[in-house]
């Protein structure tokens, strides 16, 4: 029998599918599971971009543009042009989801054995792209403490080596919700040009800042042209994470020929959900006022609850919808697992992700927890209330 | 400026792209160009796939399962079922497009610097996969003169060193036509195991086999279960290409486990097309009938027409709807090109794929075009009417 790869077999499982198993089993016994674990807006898609797609004329259901139909690009270099990120439509590749702008942009500037430095925690799937991609993933500690801010450059600096191609951001942060500084942004820069590094900043959650904290991307810093690849989606902003479209942008012509290549071999992005991307971008500003209202209410509120928990710590996120949650126990994989096989509360039970599939060092979270609060506040007030009992169950044991 | 990737500089550019300019030069002149190089169909898509996109009642554009929905991967199984070959649901990962299929099984067997064989003239995004994964394709020769039938086992066998991991295959052929006889296939499957290896079959085209042959499947081989993977996709089957919607079937376990680990780090194939894909199942058998008939009284018009031509060689496919055309000149490149800038008559000219594109080796293919007849019977006719002009004149210079 032939064998797989090595990078087959190095390819990391998605942290949280350990404990699916366990969920199911937990249902099939009547308990019901309140998923804090997954990143699937229940906010409703606009109107504008199902009805789009209802509405389609087509025919022959035909290849579109590799890069995207130029229309849609031109109106997603409007939209950015609205946020003060200046844009041209051949800047800009549409892709199957960040997930493929991810991978395209590794393709493109790294090679077998080359390294990426990533602040963790970080989005697990970094680690499979990266994989696929040989690369190595060098991390960057941040810790809870300071809301996982940016690490010190020196810290950077020490991990640069001649195999270092880029650096890789999440901004705002999954799994942090942590919203990087102008500041921190214009030393990351003044880094990848010292070092001439690319800097790739997966901004898929732009739109969901807080507090009056505003989002600044690395396209809006002078002088990064030749460096700053963006990685951006639909998924979250309009909750059609079914589309998969995304895109890739960047201002180094060398870069979007070469992504343009790989994006040649796979043909084209999906063609109805560029239609619904497309009309999308005609949602009305009072969808994104409400869903902004929505999440920084379910925000407090849960940061709120969780304070409340002894022993538990939980950095405020001023972006997207995570936060990372320290408890008062050793392994958060073990009492993700017992709270599924062992615990209920009036029926009830919760199902979260252990945030050591979000570091790549080794050890590193094992006692912290990721939430994402895309659940209803009366769900997500229950939830924390399971997991205060729990806690206390779990540690009496 | 960092600098991109040696594999990005690597990624073979699409042999057709070069030619584009030029196409789009002629319109701007006024020219009709006929399009024998595209293998998009004309034929229309069936409605019951397109009525079913606009009739979604989709509220949030969820994620998917990232192997695609139970419902339509039990059809899927279902269609195998009524062609002989026998699947289950589990052995199948919905992909997004064949492409990524393709993309899928090479991270899941390859390593970089591992090799593969193809037979050439090959689908030349072949070459783009193997480049982003790092893998050496070596290629083997098949001929014109028989058909571009499967090389002799013994030229595979020569080729063979550790480092080869798999033998791709696509039946019937792109951009040959050629469909491997049961035989054929036996031989390839006795090779695989003899020397460890899997057998990755490219089965787009299954459905258009003509002359009363019949497709064989390498999963309808016995005792190949383990090294057998297969490419498919709707693209070509439903007249859908702008769907990306394709899968990978292996009764291989370890494969499939594998590839759903690069599957999970892209997150889900798109919804929309997956529901235009289900539906598209339904699509009544008459339908096929229709196309089959109209792709063969194509193919015949076309090699009628091509043999009336001095100097012309045609290979008879007996599936897909390509054919490799020898012509009497020395570089269809150059042609190619000659035909988009210097030739017109009566308004028009054709665009048409160099050979050479598909084949790995240098030099191979050279005096080759391929035609892909997706197009009207009429325009056909025109079309090599003026391939003929457009040889006499050309080698007149």
């Amino acid at each position: 029998m032939p064998s797989i790869s090595n990078k087959g077999k190095q390819m990391p499982a998605s942290p949280i599918r350990k404990l699916v198993p366990y969920a199911e089993a937990a249902k099939k016994r009547g308990v019901h599971v309140i998923h804090l674990n997954i990143g699937q807006p229940d906010i409703k898609t606009p109107k504008v971009a199902l009805d789009a797609v209802r509405n389609h004329n087509i025919e022959v259901l035909e290849y579109s543009m590799t890069q995207g139909s130029e229309a849609y690009r031109q109106k997603i270099a409007a939209y950015y042009a609205k946020q003060d990120i200046f844009v041209d439509a051949e800047d800009i590749i549409v892709t199957t989801g960040g997930s493929e702008a991810l991978s395209f942009a590794m393709g493109t500037i790294m090679d077998n054995g080359d390294e990426i430095i990533i602040p963790e925690p970080f989005y697990a799937n970094y680690n499979g792209f990266a994989t696929a991609a040989g690369v190595n993933v060098k991390p960057i500690a941040s810790s809870i403490e300071n809301n996982f801010a940016l690490p010190p450059i020196s810290k950077f600096e020490e991990l640069i080596t001649p195999k270092t191609k880029a650096i890789l951001i999440c901004n705002p942060g999954n799994p942090t919700g942590y919203l990087y500084s102008k500041e921190e942004i214009e030393q990351l820069a003044e880094l990848v040009k010292k070092h001439n590094l690319f800097l790739i900043a997966d901004e898929v959650y732009r739109e969901f800042t807080y507090d009056g904290r505003e989002h600044y991307s690395i396209l809006q810093v002078e002088g990064l042209e030749e460096y700053a690849i963006v990685v951006d989606s639909v998924s979250k902003r309009y909750s059609m994470c079914g589309a998969r479209i995304g895109c890739l942008i960047s201002k180094n012509t060398e870069v979007i020929s070469t992504a343009m290549k790989f994006a040649q071999a796979r043909l084209s992005p999906p063609t109805f959900a560029q239609i619904a991307s497309e009309a999308a971008l005609e949602t009305p500003q009072e969808y994104f006022d409400n869903v902004i209202e929505e999440y920084v209410s379910r925000r407090n509120l849960l940061i709120t609850e969780l304070n409340k928990l002894e022993g538990v710590k939980v950095a405020t996120p001023q972006g997207a919808f995570y936060c990372v949650v320290e408890l008062p126990i050793a392994d958060a994989d073990h009492f993700a697992q017992w709270l599924l096989e062992s615990f209920v509360l009036d029926g009830n039970t919760v199902m979260v992700a252990p945030a050591a599939g979000f570091y790549a060092t080794p050890g590193l979270g094992k006692n912290q927890i990721r939430i994402a609060y895309v659940l209803e506040k009366e769900q997500l007030v229950k939830a924390v209330q399971i997991l205060g009992k729990a806690l206390t169950e779990y540690n009496a044991k």
